[in-house]
């Protein structure tokens, strides 16, 4: 007897999207797609083609609702029990110099995925969203034994995913990182900017552990994030490798 | 109150290593490597310099029991509770082509991950072994609708995870994924063997489907293993973008 | 006395754009930009935030003036004598299965490269456009050796780059790129498209060489393009390494 | 009537090799390979597996004389006028931290590419050789923008591309990229080593044009090297964006 396949689809499609984001408007995005079902053991295979139609049939912006409808869709198109849909994209946001107040564009990796379960009548979906935020860490360490004469920093990533009760914007992702580290970075920084990024970022030293534990507070702290994992990878500059640490919590299990 | 950290520690160390093969001897390997513990909330910081020192002092062949020891010395060093490790590499094994009989070296995209949790007395070793592995395969759906004057093939790849009780060869998980598909990939094909292997292949046409059941099959029987994950992606030469699927069991807990 | 510096400037910036279409339409897309100019040896160095200004103000649809017009802002800001532009994007194209006519939308790889030397009276622009385009390629050694009974085919993928007196559109390297091969691929196929690719493919097999002469025979022939360079790289089915074969020719040199 | 190929032949291939180091020893190291030749016009096709035979007999360690034979050999087998073949592999080297004078070993990104024309009484070898060295910048202008108190630093890769009249040792441009940036990296360094490496590099702070002027002003005094390319790339702390610089020098040519 054959056994039944947890999920089955296409991966790597590519699509041009709007994105909703939270000044009401919508950003233009390209989209890498992987698309899938579960299938019971009593069927031979899938329809690869329904999956690229279903993706076809996608056109409105995306936010909670269009993308509740893009995995009903797949369910029934494939009558499945389960869907899933990742959607990775670079998202834009305005960006402000700290002095200057030069304006820019900032992208971030981030992605959507979605699981949707059930009979239409009582689905259950969830949600997870996750943003790759670039960050400025000092080094506590070195700043101490250099008599606050100097000290290493580096850029480093935070990588957040968060499963929500209702909606959390890339917005609020975005800004706990930023604030969980030395400082933010920049794409465009003036003279006077640069002076306040590196005299912000030395007045707030932070290994990785410090910032996962700064992000890991404000997730919890949410009131619809029940579920977070947070990674923060240092390229430090004085290694060739880099440095990292995790905080997983899931709110829910009480954990 | 600060928050305890699931893992924290070093990625992307490289290190030349040797790794015990079923022949009962050595390969030669270059190990991109993770190391991490974890750390209770009382810490501010764990000591990132004895991660690179255990690892300069780990000098033995790979196996369960040399790789068990760096993990202790691990937790020992950073004084946790639990410690984890990943290497990956390439592993390499004689292949031989299968009329001509001509040799040649397969390299595969292997890994070993492990966790060691509680104190020594009462540790807990959970081992995972990853092995990639390319192979071939036919679309039985072109093969019927072009009356078997044609069909499109491609390359696949066969992704295995496993945990077991004791040890999992890679060569295991490479002959698992081999013969879940419709021919084995050889790097030195004659002209001979390229004619058998796509009447063999053309013979056992397999869908993502077929090849992730047969592969999961084999592992649901194998004796040591208690938990595999399996992802077939096949890079469909019909398509810009890949077809896959995933079977994922844990038979400790009866999944 | 200090060295003249080829190009400095910075790389990754990421930046949402429109381009410029052969059907007079504008595509949204995601670049990922490099922006370069010449230092002479008197400068100690550049001014790195005026790259990321000349960006910012970038804001019409990319074409061939404004792309111009881009180089020449990097020049004139950071006094230079050269200035050096990528852009690499994604570009979608509309796209017709062959025998059903399902719709659907296809996503190259492209870039487009400038470098725009010398002052504004007698500069010289030199662009550089570049499309990798999957295609499918049948063996036809393998259809030879088993009777036409079977064949192992692939992905291939063409990476056409090529320079041009006037402006060379995406979607000729893309049409040029599929005629080389034995099909294109498609991202929506219904089951009669699917039998119509595999018997188009199979009736005109190509190896990577038979694919890269092709291409750079209609490189040759076409009126606009002045230098080329081909690659064709196949995804074999039958190995786990990749078939290679590259044509590149400057016609100016007579080469 | 057919074109003339530049290239074809296979990619990806990989194989455990030994290579020659600047100690008289041997390193392992595993290798992915490239190998092609020229096609002339009046033939259809090359012959693939020769290639892969050609590789498997290669046994010796790497060197200037076993790579000449490897390309001999495939200009042999496939009666081709030119041979060309890349092996790209980490290469270990001993490293001593700064202070504490701790062992351990880096591992650098190299290739030895390979460019053999003509026949064997008059056969003419080009050698490429590569290394990519993780190094420390500490930014010039923020040091004096901060007065001293703070600067931001970061890691990054000097890229160097050198041929040369008989043969440079990997080990030469490791130590050219270290010399010309504000600190070298290290695997292994213990708490009095940061210190001094943070001091130092803050007392060399380096833009990206710095670093590349100094090591290219090296390679031009380097007796053997008759061709070179640098690129210093930053993984600046302060930005989303890398910072980047290349000189690129043909002594032959007067360049």
């Amino acid at each position: 007897v054959a056994l039944a396949i947890d999920r089955v689809g296409v991966k790597g499609l590519k699509k041009p999207i709007r994105v909703r984001d939270r000044r009401q408007g919508e950003s233009p995005a390209v989209a890498v797609i992987d698309l899938s079902v579960d299938l019971p053991a009593r069927f031979k295979g899938t329809h690869m083609s329904r999956f690229v139609e279903a993706l076809e049939e996608f056109t409105g912006a995306l936010d909670h609702k269009s993308f509740r409808a893009l995995l009903a869709s797949l369910r029934d198109r494939l009558q499945a029990k389960r869907s899933h849909a990742r959607l990775a994209f670079t998202y834009f946001m305005p960006e402000t110099s700290p002095e200057a107040g030069a304006q820019s564009l900032a992208g971030y990796d981030c992605f959507l995925e979605g699981d949707l379960e059930g009979a239409p009548e009582g689905e259950k979906l969830t949600l997870t969203v996750g943003a790759d935020v670039p960050v400025m860490t000092v080094c506590p360490c070195s700043l101490a034994i250099c008599d606050g004469r100097g000290a290493h920093s580096q850029r480093a990533v935070v990588r957040i995913r968060a499963k929500a009760e209702g909606f959390v914007w890339i917005e609020e992702l975005v800004a706990v990182a930023q604030a969980a580290s030395s400082s933010p970075v920049y794409s465009l920084l003036k003279r006077a900017d640069e002076k306040k990024v590196v005299e912000t970022a030395f007045a707030k030293p932070a290994f990785v552990e410090d910032v996962v534990r700064a992000a890991a507070r404000a997730l919890l702290d949410h009131k619809l994030v029940n579920w977070f994992r947070v990674e923060v990878e240092s390229l430090e500059s004085i290694h060739p490798h880099n440095a990292f640490a995790v905080i997983e919590r899931d709110k829910r299990a009480g954990g």
